[in-house]
């Protein structure tokens, strides 16, 4: 675990340490539904989000971007109290607890928000490591897209669609 | 069952023959996870898509605009051979195999543009006829959104992930 971490609104000024690690994660194409050929200027567009969604960064103790999350409202209209949200940690900063502490700041933002939701879009299923993060903060694989990723190494893989509901558990 | 319908690509000169029922459709909110005050601007911009992506309408023998659909990639990256569709029929002429016809004409669409699955992402767990359309044509309720719909009459209901794969049955 980090010693000391602080999660903050990502400004423009973040991009760079955010690209460092994004770019490598996003090229490798193994976790992400993203162009494997994103360049920069996209990624930032989709990655920096204004009110009333909302992006932020993790720190560690000597002010390291170590992580980022962005989470948004993920459906329109009667369907508008579920929220989303995406989390990429630097692998040079992994198993330390940065995920969980963006996941569990997402969860508290969504509720925080109004948001009664929140579902993860297309979770990859070689991802066990994020799956039992998610698994473990409540949530659920409600479906799986078969063959819906085209993993590198491994082929055709199930793509996941998580889900958990927010108001039972208002420790978060 | 029509005894015509062509079904072509839509152009602005549609569209307010797409809006006179696309907007009572959506006003209810009923089946769509649209604003349910969307205003014309917005709902045009949405539904009427350029290239790759396609919307077309279907027309009766009289050239009548009885059907909308559009049809578009659902992922990015490593899951872009997902494509995503949707359809509106005027309820003054449901029931004469209109929807049929352009959930069939989006499946040939996404063939010829190679995509290798479908997915709805929002299919509201009441619309137990559109269900029916989709699975008699080889989708399937893939994951539910448990509490997912806010459906005017029947309070929270859940939203359905439906997929199907489209290699497997080349006679589409």
């Amino acid at each position: 675990m980090l010693s000391l971490m602080l999660i903050r609104e990502a400004t423009d000024a973040d991009w760079p340490a955010i690209w460092a690690f994004f770019q490598p994660i996003t090229t490798a194409g193994e976790t992400f539904t993203y162009p494997t050929d994103m360049g920069q200027d996209q990624a930032r567009q989709g990655w920096l989000l204004s009110k009333p969604d909302r992006t932020v960064v993790a720190l560690d103790e000597h002010g390291t971007v170590v992580g980022t999350a962005k989470m948004n409202r993920n459906h329109m209209g009667n369907a508008d109290h579920i929220a989303g949200a995406s989390y990429m940690v630097d692998p040079a900063h992994s198993g330390r607890g940065v995920g969980r502490a963006l996941c569990e700041y997402s969860l508290n933002w969504a509720r925080r928000n109004g948001y009664t939701a929140m579902q993860f879009n297309a979770v990859v299923a070689t991802n066990t490591r994020a799956i039992g993060l998610y698994e473990s903060l409540g949530f659920a694989v409600v479906g799986t897209l078969e063959r819906g990723f085209r993993h590198p190494a491994h082929g055709h893989v199930g793509l996941h669609i998580m889900y958990r509901v927010l108001d039972e558990d208002p420790t978060w």
